[in-house]
C-alpha cells in the first residue's frame, strides 16, 4: 500500500503526517519553520526529518504534499507571498525539495490542501462539488468540482475570504474593505468584540475571562458567549451573519453540493452555524440550496492530511 | 456537416436559429410563444416551425438546444420557474418536446445558453474558464469549468444575479435585498435614476429624452449618459460599481480567465465598463486579476446560438 507525506508549513512550526491512501495516520511529527534563517535551512531540515521519518517507518512516502499559508503559484510550486512568511516570497519549492526527493510534490496554497483533506475525509461519500472555508487568522477556500481540485487560471481560486460582503466595510489584511476575512477572520472578530464592548462596559463574563483584553482570541470569546456573555454572543452573530452571507454568494455562483467550515475558528460551532443557517434560509431563491449541505470540520489537521492525500492522488 | 437547431424561449416570442458547428448561421425565425395558450401549443407550433425549417433547409438538424429565461433543472428538462412564464412551471420539455424530436434535445437556463454562445464564438480561443453575466431585465450568468457548460447540483450554477453585493440594499425581484440584479439589472438601473432624479431636478438630458419617465429604459438612460446627462451619468457609474463587486467576487472564487458580459443592458458598453474596471483595479490582492480579460461580447442572439452549439457539442 503506497503511502503518503504531508507537510503543512506555518510560520512556527511545519506539521508532517504520514497517510495512507484512505487517510489514516501512521505517522506524525513537526519541525521548526524558523523563517529567519531562511527557506534553505528548512528545506534541508524538513529533509532530514523525511529520511528519519523514512526510517522509522520502515518504507518510502510514494508522494509529498506541501501546503503553505499563502498565494502559492502551484504550477511552479513558487510562494508568491506568505504573510507569515515574508521574506520567502518569490522561494520555489518545487525547485528545492522537489530536486531531492526524487518523487512527486505537489505544493498548494494551505486552505486548498485542508479542502481536498475535507472532501476525502469528512463527507462520508466524496461529493461531485464542494466549497471549503478556512477560518483562522485570515479566511481562505478551497474548491472540488468533478470530484479534483478546481485551481482556475492563477492557482487562486479559492480566495474566498477577500469577496467583499460588505462593501464600504471593516478594513481587510488585504488593504480592501469590507472582505469577508475582515469578519470571519480571528482578527476580524476580535475587533468586532472590541467595538462592542466600547470604553463603558464593566464586569462582563468576557474581562473577568479574560482581563486584559489585548490577550482577546476566538476561543476565550466562544467560551464567554457559552456562558452567557451578550456582547462575545452579538460578535458570533455578526461573525456568523457574514459568513452567511459569503455561503450564499458561493451557492449561487457554484451550487456546490457540500459546503465544509475548517479552521481553529470553526470550534466555534453552533455559535457560528446558527446565525449563518438563519442566513441561508431567509433566502427566498431556494433551488440553488435544496441540495447544500453545511457543516463544520471534526478534523483539526485536515491541511497537512489533504496534502499528503492530494499528493497520493495527483501522482497516481 | 452537422447542424445544430437553437432555441431561445421569451415571454413574447421564441427565437429559432439553425448553425452549423463553428458558429455560422444558416436559418433564422420567430414563433410567437403565446404563454396564455399553454405550453402544450407553444411546443405544436415550435415542431411545425423546425419541420417546415428543415424542408427549406433540405437537411435535419442533429440536435437541439432550448433555453428558458428562469429556474430550469437541466436532468429532467423542466422548467422549474420562469417570472414571465409562471402558468408553465414545472412543464417539461424534455418529456413533450424530445419524445417528438427523436434526437437529442438540451434544456437549460438562457443564461448559461448565452454563457456556451459567448465561450464559443467571442474569445478568439476558447478558454479554459469563463464566467458569463448576462444583463436584462434580471442579472444571469453561466460558467465554464475546463471548457465544459458547469451546472452545479440543482443546475444553478452562476445564479450571480442573486448574489448579495450590499446585503441590506435595495430591494431585489426575487425578494431579498442587495442582489446583484437590484442594481444591474434593467428594473434596478431605472429605479438607480429615479432616486438620483428625485422630484426637484428639472430640464434635465433625460426629462427631454423622455418626458414620461414610466417608459425610462436602460437605452435612454445610456443616451442621455452619453449626451452628458449627470444623473444618467450617476446611474450607470452606480450599475458599474456594483457589476465591479461582483466581478471581484466571481474572480476571487473562480479565479477565471475571462468574463464576458452579454444582454441588452450591456450595450451601455463603456458607461459599464469605466467603472466596474475601477473596482476591479482597486483590489489591493491582485494574483487572482493577473489572467482575467473583462469583455463585452459584439453579438446580441448568443442566447438561440449557444443553445444549437451547445445540442451539438453535448450530442457529439
Amino acid at each position: 500500500m503506497k503511502i503518503g507525506l504531508g507537510v503543512d508549513v506555518g510560520g512556527t512550526f511545519a506539521k508532517l503526517v504520514a497517510v495512507e491512501p484512505r487517510g489514516r495516520p501512521l505517522y506524525q511529527t513537526q519541525v521548526p519553520t524558523e523563517p529567519g534563517r531562511g527557506p534553505r535551512s528548512f528545506i534541508r531540515r524538513l529533509l532530514g526529518q523525511i529520511r528519519s521519518a523514512e526510517l522509522e517507518l520502515g518504507r518510502k512516502f510514494e508522494a509529498v504534499g506541501l501546503g503553505v499559508a499563502g498565494d502559492v503559484d502551484p504550477e511552479k510550486g513558487v510562494l508568491r507571498y506568505a504573510p507569515n512568511l515574508k521574506d520567502w516570497s518569490g522561494f520555489s519549492f518545487k525547485a528545492s525539495l522537489g530536486d531531492k526527493l526524487h518523487r512527486p510534490l505537489v505544493v498548494e496554497n494551505d486552505a486548498n490542501m485542508a479542502a481536498w483533506g475535507g472532501f476525502a475525509l469528512e463527507l462520508g461519500k466524496r461529493p461531485k462539488t464542494m466549497v471549503a472555508i478556512t477560518l483562522g487568522t485570515g479566511v481562505g477556500g478551497g474548491i472540488i468540482v468533478d470530484r479534483k481540485l478546481y485551481r482556475g487560471a492563477t492557482g487562486s481560486a479559492g480566495e474566498i475570504g477577500h469577496m467583499r460582503v460588505e462593501p464600504r466595510g471593516e478594513l481587510c489584511h488585504c488593504g480592501s474593505r469590507g472582505c469577508l476575512e475582515a469578519y470571519a477572520g480571528s482578527y476580524g472578530i476580535v475587533r468586532s468584540v472590541r467595538k462592542l464592548l466600547g470604553p463603558g462596559r464593566k464586569g462582563s463574563i468576557l474581562k473577568s475571562l479574560c482581563p486584559d483584553l489585548d490577550g482577546l482570541t476566538p476561543s476565550t470569546i466562544a467560551l464567554a458567549a457559552e456562558k452567557g456573555d451578550p456582547v462575545a454572543q452579538a460578535a458570533w452573530i455578526r461573525t456568523g451573519y457574514y459568513l452567511g452571507l459569503g455561503i450564499v454568494n458561493l451557492v449561487y455562483c457554484f451550487n456546490p453540493e457540500a459546503v465544509l467550515i475548517v479552521g481553529g475558528v470553526s470550534k466555534a460551532g453552533p455559535l457560528l452555524l446558527k446565525p449563518l443557517t438563519e442566513v441561508l434560509q431567509s433566502q427566498p431563491f431556494r433551488t440553488p440550496f435544496r441540495k447544500v449541505s453545511v457543516r463544520i470540520a471534526r478534523r483539526s489537521d485536515l491541511g497537512a492530511l489533504g496534502a499528503a492525500l492530494l499528493a497520493l492522488e495527483e501522482s497516481g
